[in-house]
């Protein structure tokens, strides 16, 4: 499990970098697909990361807008105070985690329950979903995209 | 590990569903990104996991090329065909294996060591990652794509 957060964070720190050499109408222009672009992408990413780990922790979501972060160095920026506070979690994952489950409400309002491991599960593949998408549209862009390699990384 | 090869093989099994709908010109049709198409992304997919997992029990990479399978009975076949040999090996994965080596040669004859684990965990992101971009070009044929989500997939 761990092996795959630090693949996620790992990559998600190389899209940043690979953000730097773009314009700065390109990563927010309204792309088709996903949430709709290149650096709400990224936001979305780690909203959607801090917000369920928050849930697993019994702490308050994050409900900002991206509208509010509609720039590299903002949203960069918060995936690193969002990394602080989710590392630390994920660090200190145990099998014994796995079967714990959290209560929800759906959007009607009907309870729903999840098990721990089947959140941490949907985090990863979330994360590396969207960055497919960020690989689709860096052609766009005329770039190159960062490898998807989950090898050669030293993770192992 | 299982859960995560579980949904990926749920969600391949709704993407080819998926393509049913889809024009025949549709789903060969060059794209921008990754390996160029819908149906050849399906087909590497496929290849990718069966090749890495009969690289981990010493049987022989497939390498046949996409022209041979370019159309979508061809590949829905390929892919249930390798299921069948990749599945035992996926279910009947234990914490043991996880730090075995696999050694190989990279294209330059350079000896290169990769563990198990490292290589299953590098099966799952790849498609993960190669359905990202189905997500993206599925909009370009005017069709929802297939849900990312792996929560309420009835996993756990």
């Amino acid at each position: 499990m761990l092996k795959l957060f630090e693949y996620n964070w790992q990559v998600r720190k190389d899209w940043f970098a690979w953000c730097q050499d773009v314009s700065e109408e390109d990563l927010p222009k309204k792309r088709t697909g996903g949430v709709g672009g290149i650096l709400h992408t990224l936001f979305h990413i780690a909203d959607v990361e801090f917000s369920w780990i928050s849930d697993l922790q019994g702490k308050r979501e994050f409900t900002e807008p991206f509208e509010d972060y509609a720039n590299l160095q903002k949203v960069t920026d918060l995936s690193a105070r969002f990394h602080e506070e989710v590392r630390p979690f994920v660090m200190s994952w145990t099998n014994e985690m796995e079967s714990k489950e959290l209560s929800e409400l759906t959007s009607a309002g009907e309870p729903v329950n999840f098990k721990y491991g089947e959140i941490m599960r949907h985090v990863i593949a979330h994360e590396i979903h969207h960055i497919g998408q960020l690989s689709v549209w860096s052609r766009e862009v005329g770039k190159a995209p960062i490898t998807a390699n989950l090898i050669r990384r030293g993770l192992f």
